[in-house]
């Protein structure tokens, strides 16, 4: 017989079938593929002895009842970026899902209801907006969303009741009856961090507030063999100064990270001198003024960039969220939880964003980290390996035996 | 009555008329616009006395005879990028009319002919194949050229049949008969030199060898929110440290230019690391020897920041032109012609290519220069005045007499 940790493994393998792009992994929002994925999951959250339902917005919730009537929430997401790895999202689900199949084997009750939530979405694949399952559960749902189309010029509201869902009830998706205990997220950490430390997980203390802005140069663009350089208003070189300023200021900033990941160039012909430069500026901390400063400071850099290369400069922020802190409560049973699982607690700042930033604002939340090779990730290279879900799906376990002792 | 100046002006403005893009200029290779240019510029050779003939390539041709047997070659193209001005080409072909128009009004013959060419493509826009036109006079053109296809899948051949001309007979362009005298281009400055010294029209000395590489930096996409900077290999930030080093060496050496007008970023999105960059270099100078140390010396930097980054690097040089030097005896004429005219006669280096360059294989080149305003070209916002077209004409007609008298 084929232990947990191993299932755990080879249902996300099985679960990467469930996509609509032959060879690769792509599960939208309310798609077919994710119509797939809920049957598999549904199936495996029935042999753990949850009752299973869908919600309007797509979300799939199995419920392991328990002796009281307090509810822990654990889950992750479904859906997955284009050609994505098999573990950001599913990994959290079937691990959660995996920890309740133990008790149930074991013919275990805890003193609470466990709900294992399995998120419709949360990277924005389909309708460029990211958290609709968690934010339809978190009361957080923006109905104006419901307008939006996709790719193929179908709104938000026709997928959903295409899929199954009303969307004019997706209000009741919204948690109700008594306050849960919490919200707890096993996910791979996407970043290299536990790999470098040679540990197999990490308890997230916070996850990293983040801006987003669009910045754009304006030169005069110009023929490349005629303008002396002098005489340049070249926007690619503003852009180019910009982008190794962001690097070197955040190199040298504890805890920062700053990305220009986006550069138009135009005209964008080997003969001419850029005109204009487009580019995305994405920096996000633990800690919100400090991340707020850097901004304002690599704002001002730039402005003085374009003034001394005579160019004009424009910066629109595009998108800002605060830091979210997780439950100290949680974090500090997490510790313990991966201490008497004979693991190094390591605390870790999550720079990515994840259902539990909209969960907080429904009950406290705790994140469990698991190591991943090279720290790719969104990327069909995401690698995480048997034992350290072993030791993941030990540290759950066991957070969830410290919980049920309080 | 209009003066030739004004005139050279109106005539500028009323080709612009031939297009294929309502609005704007945009004038292909063996276009309708191309044919609508013909028959106003054919009719404008027919009244300044010339006998008018198309070439199999589809070059227009405009004799004036001579008293003697040798020919002058005069011309420039009438072909435009997309979006152009009104005066790149069509300047140097019109303002040459006009002197040969100055001869016939007074009844004039000179020594020898004067022949006026209007090329057909010295853009490459349709083909993406420079200066066809003066290739098949030069004896230079590339037979596999007929081969290529346009965007709209029409081969070369068929273009030139469906504009007149038969493609198996482009051997029969060749320039025939005697050598001639040279060929001397009016030619917009596309850059900013005279205007900056006050002048109306410059001489040409030689004109820039070029090189162009597309250099490529491979690093790791990585989630922009969770690999720490050290952890980094940022192929865009690699392409900045590059652009920066290009701009400042460039800068630092005397009558070099050199541009990256072209950079695409892959993933190329907000929150992933860029972990591909492709971008173009291009050097130009008119000593072969200092552009080839130049861009080498360029080449060993790129490597340099790669290495520093652990990124691989790769370099292709796409194409490579050593300079063409100008005739020291049309020079020397064209010199005395604007000293004459009442001018500072000032020597430049041009940094774009041009037919004379092509022709520089058949025969002795000379340029002439005309100031436009902002250096600007390759834009709608093209713009010379009629006083300095006045002075252009003035040293074309003046470097008649000087080498009538010769």
């Amino acid at each position: 017989m084929t232990t947990l940790p191993r299932l755990i493994i080879e249902r996300c393998h099985y679960l990467a079938e469930c996509t609509e792009q032959p060879g690769a992994i792509t599960r939208p929002f309310a798609s077919e593929a994710m119509r797939c994925a809920h049957e598999l999951v549904g199936e495996w959250m029935s042999e753990a002895g949850m009752s299973v339902r869908h919600d309007n917005i797509g979300n799939l919730r199995g419920r392991y009842g328990g002796e009281g009537g307090a509810t822990l929430l654990l889950g992750s997401h479904l859906d997955s970026v284009r050609d994505a790895g098999k573990y950001d999202g599913p990994l959290g689900v079937i691990t959660a899902i995996a920890a309740v199949q133990r008790l149930h084997d074991a013919g275990r009750r805890l003193p609470f209801a466990v709900e294992v939530l399995a998120f419709a979405d949360e990277e924005g694949l389909r309708y460029g907006t990211t958290y609709l399952g968690s934010r339809a559960l978190a009361g957080a749902f923006e109905w104006r969303d419901l307008e939006r189309v996709d790719s193929a010029a179908i709104k938000m509201a026709d997928a959903i009741r295409a899929f199954g869902g009303d969307p004019d009830l997706i209000v009741e998706d919204r948690w109700a009856g008594d306050p849960p205990l919490g919200y707890v997220e096993v996910h791979i950490e996407q970043g290299p961090v536990l790999e470098a430390r040679g540990l197999p997980v990490g308890l997230v203390s916070v996850i990293a507030g983040q801006v987003r802005i669009e910045v754009e140069f304006l030169g005069v663009a110009g023929h490349a063999g005629t303008v002396p350089m002098e005489a340049r208003r070249d926007a690619l070189a503003a852009a180019a100064e910009f982008i190794l300023t962001v690097e070197a200021a955040a190199a040298t900033q504890a805890g920062m990270v700053a990305t220009v990941g986006k550069l138009e160039v135009e005209p964008g012909a080997a003969n001419v001198i850029p005109g204009h430069t487009r580019l995305s500026f994405d920096a996000r901390h633990a800690d919100d003024g400090t991340r707020v400063e850097f901004t304002e400071a690599m704002m001002a850099r730039a402005r003085e960039i374009a003034r001394r290369r005579k160019l004009s400069f424009e910066a629109r922020v595009t998108s800002q969220n605060p830091a979210v802190r997780c439950s100290p409560r949680l974090v500090k049973m997490l510790t313990q939880a991966a201490k008497d699982a004979g693991q190094r607690p390591l605390e870790l700042t999550s720079g990515a964003g994840h259902d539990a930033v909209v969960m907080s604002s429904l009950t406290e939340v705790g994140m469990l980290f698991v190591r991943c090779k090279g720290g790719v990730s969104h990327n069909p290279a995401e690698s995480v390996t048997t034992e350290d879900v072993a030791v993941a799906l030990d540290v759950l376990s066991r957070f969830l035996d410290l919980l049920a002792k309080q």
